[in-house]
């Protein structure tokens, strides 16, 4: 047995954050579509184009409270000479067509009823006596407290022209139109027009179900008591309301002990559940880097590709992270470093887009912006490493929130947005253009 | 029994949206606070300040792993002339400083343990032989593999500084700092800072419970098959998802039929969890406006103020339009317009406002921007009514999606923004300035 170092190849180099990331992304594949119902559907990208199958509105309706009447049997009609016509009963919403409108004659008709036989036009309630027998009314009495108003007669005090106040049959969408197209994602105005067409389920990506584990022997359960060289388990917590911001149903597991039998039987128990799993800590030089020494030999033999490879990156925070799949399913597993802002920081570059690939998106990745550096001093960083610093972006400038250790969480719950210095430099001076990662 | 048609204060005259926006807003208080788990609290609104009760890092503690040395005994070393130390034993993330490091002495350390007693400073293992007496290595053998790393001697190649490497206690947060404010919005950075500082439970201002009910006997469930006259339910599903969206819990109550008995009881069944209820339809002039007829006289009269008041509001589409209180508890109702397009409408310009004053939110609207018009035509609006159009924007110009019929839910589905044709315009030219809601 070596006592050397391990090697393998990906850890004899330093790689890049794209080329960590192209690895990550071409390895994750968009999740099986299945068919979800409409409400579960929120969210999630639509794999099918959706026909119209029927067309919206399905029957010619009014698109008012008022009477259905014939043309010729208002032309001319006023206030003053007011039409009279014979009320033969109503036309409510959802009802079909049991009446005929003929010459003289009106049905009352409320806004989405289907217009009746016979009748070419619609008057708004406003433009007629109301059956009252005396001025313009403004509304009709309730069926249920004026049964009267159905029937009698009414008096129309304004001509209307055909077709005037009805809505036509297929004016909004057409039988086998396009209602949607595949690709695109289901938020509540595409969930109204699929229930308006009478689709009760579609076929959706689902959310993927991403479990977060967090690694570390010194980690205590917030609310707990903090015995010496301990500190609290915040990655657990916040890269599970990371997974759900970006999309997934997440599941925390707590803080595993820095045992590499009790994290792989861990990590082997939450497989079934998992679409993506997510650790954090672990993965550094140390003697007791578990995570590390449980996942890297993970692979399947058979399988050429499998396990997880560790590497160190050229960024700050973040250098060491691992990447691979693990399981008989070769679920896709990304190693985080366990320090807080490191952790953070690098879900937002690799594990949000990966989550974000699952579900089938296009758009992965945060939104990104130049910003003006507004700072009181230059920001360093180490040459040949990408520098990720918490900042504060508003009206096209950017200011760094507390200071580079990739420990300052505190900073990290005050920032909006990551400050990048590139690799190449070593300093950024207040009023250079620095690029901006948006955080939203 | 008057015959006349009903009358009350409010429906005596035309409404602004402002004014009722107002109205609305007036009403409606934040929902009392309760004490949540932090993951139950994503998206929630924080009512306490928290202060930070135990500094971060708890205590110094390495940022590397390495060895913990003394300044002096490293002094001068290189790789030529190393410094050689005696290994007292490893120092791990979790473990309470049981070690000494004495003159000539180091302790293998890992990233986040305590820096034992004696130590100065921390040297990164790669400026070391790791104790096997070569040259200098990339990393720790696993503990559990090589236990014999944690003894013997090592070697290190460079002098480091006192404090080098150390992450002095109280450098992120210290005790009694303002850790976070109250009103802040706990997304996943902020919940990671609770988790850090050990809060296990925050008190906010829990997600209201929303219930939308959708009123017509015309209405099918997507997925059934429609008869003739009928129509599919979309606004409970529209504006569950919207609901949703907006921060709340939301829960879709189908269609109710146009039976004023029936729905007051749905109504009042559905009161035992609801913080807000939404209903769609029944509101407008006609004999089958039950919503209207169920909850017209709904209110406590021992309280006044209480019950639901129907208006005319000066908008285009959204005219009819309820908002009161209802129930022992003084729910609050808003009783939004059946189609679609006017119920969706309504929705995200009072609805949710409601929902995210609720949730204590202060920035409680959609954003509104300046864009110009880029149509074929002018678009016409009716004189005295706030228009709203749906349209697509990007990059400063928005286009009308659709036309101006409240019926056209195809449109709705492709529209990212709301176009507001004022009061005072009866038509806005391609070129214009005007107004937009994004609906992001």
């Amino acid at each position: 047995m070596s006592t050397a170092a391990p090697h393998s190849t990906g850890q004899d180099r330093l790689w890049s954050v794209d080329e960590h990331l192209e690895d990550v992304l071409t390895a994750i594949r968009p999740l099986e579509p299945i068919e979800l119902h409409l409400l579960d559907a929120q969210g999630c990208v639509l794999v099918e184009d959706v026909t119209v199958p029927v067309s919206l509105p399905p029957f010619d309706n009014s698109s008012m409270d008022g009477y259905a009447v014939r043309v010729a049997d208002i032309a001319g009609a006023s206030e003053e000479f007011p039409a009279a016509l014979e009320v033969v009963g109503d036309v409510a919403a959802g009802q079909a067509g049991r009446l005929h409108v003929g010459p003289g004659q009106a049905a009352r008709i409320m806004t989405g009823a289907p217009l009746p036989p016979g009748a070419e036009a619609v008057v708004p309630v406003e433009w007629t006596d109301g059956g009252l027998g005396e001025g313009p009314v403004d509304g009709m009495r309730a069926r249920s407290l004026a049964p009267e108003g159905a029937t009698g007669h009414v008096r129309v005090h304004r001509p209307a022209e055909a077709r005037a106040h009805v809505r036509a049959q297929g004016s909004d969408v057409r039988a086998g139109d396009r209602a949607l197209e595949a690709g695109t994602v289901l938020g509540p105005p595409q969930i109204a027009l699929l229930a308006a067409i009478g689709r009760g389920t579609v076929r959706v990506r689902p959310r993927p179900r991403v479990v977060v584990l967090s690694t570390g022997s010194e980690l205590v359960q917030p609310g707990e008591e903090l015995a010496d060289g301990q500190i609290y388990d915040s990655n657990s917590f916040a890269l599970t309301a990371a997974a759900r911001d970006a999309g997934a149903i997440a599941y925390r597991v707590g803080a595993v002990a820095d045992d590499a039998d009790t994290l792989r039987s861990t990590v082997d128990d939450q497989l079934v559940r998992a679409d993506l799993m997510v650790t954090t800590g672990g993965v550094s030089v140390g003697a007791y880097d578990v995570v590390k020494e449980a996942l890297a030999h993970a692979g399947d033999e058979d399988e050429p590709g499998s396990g997880v490879e560790f590497r160190k990156l050229a960024m700050q925070p973040g250098k060491p992270q691992g990447f691979g799949t693990i399981g008989p399913d070769h679920i896709p597993l990304l190693a985080l470093p366990g320090n807080p802002v490191s952790s953070y920081v690098s879900f937002e570059l690799f594990v949000r887009p990966a989550i974000r690939t699952l579900m089938g998106l296009t758009d992965v990745h945060r939104p990104t912006t130049r910003a003006t550096l507004g700072a009181d001093r230059a920001l360093t960083s180490p040459r040949g490493r990408r520098q990720f610093l918490r900042g504060s972006y508003a009206d096209g400038t950017v200011r760094p929130v507390g200071g580079a250790g990739s420990h300052l969480v505190a900073a990290l719950a005050h920032a909006d947005a990551l400050i990048v210095v590139p690799e190449d430099a070593e300093s950024v001076e207040p009023g250079d253009e620095v690029e901006v990662v948006l955080l939203g």
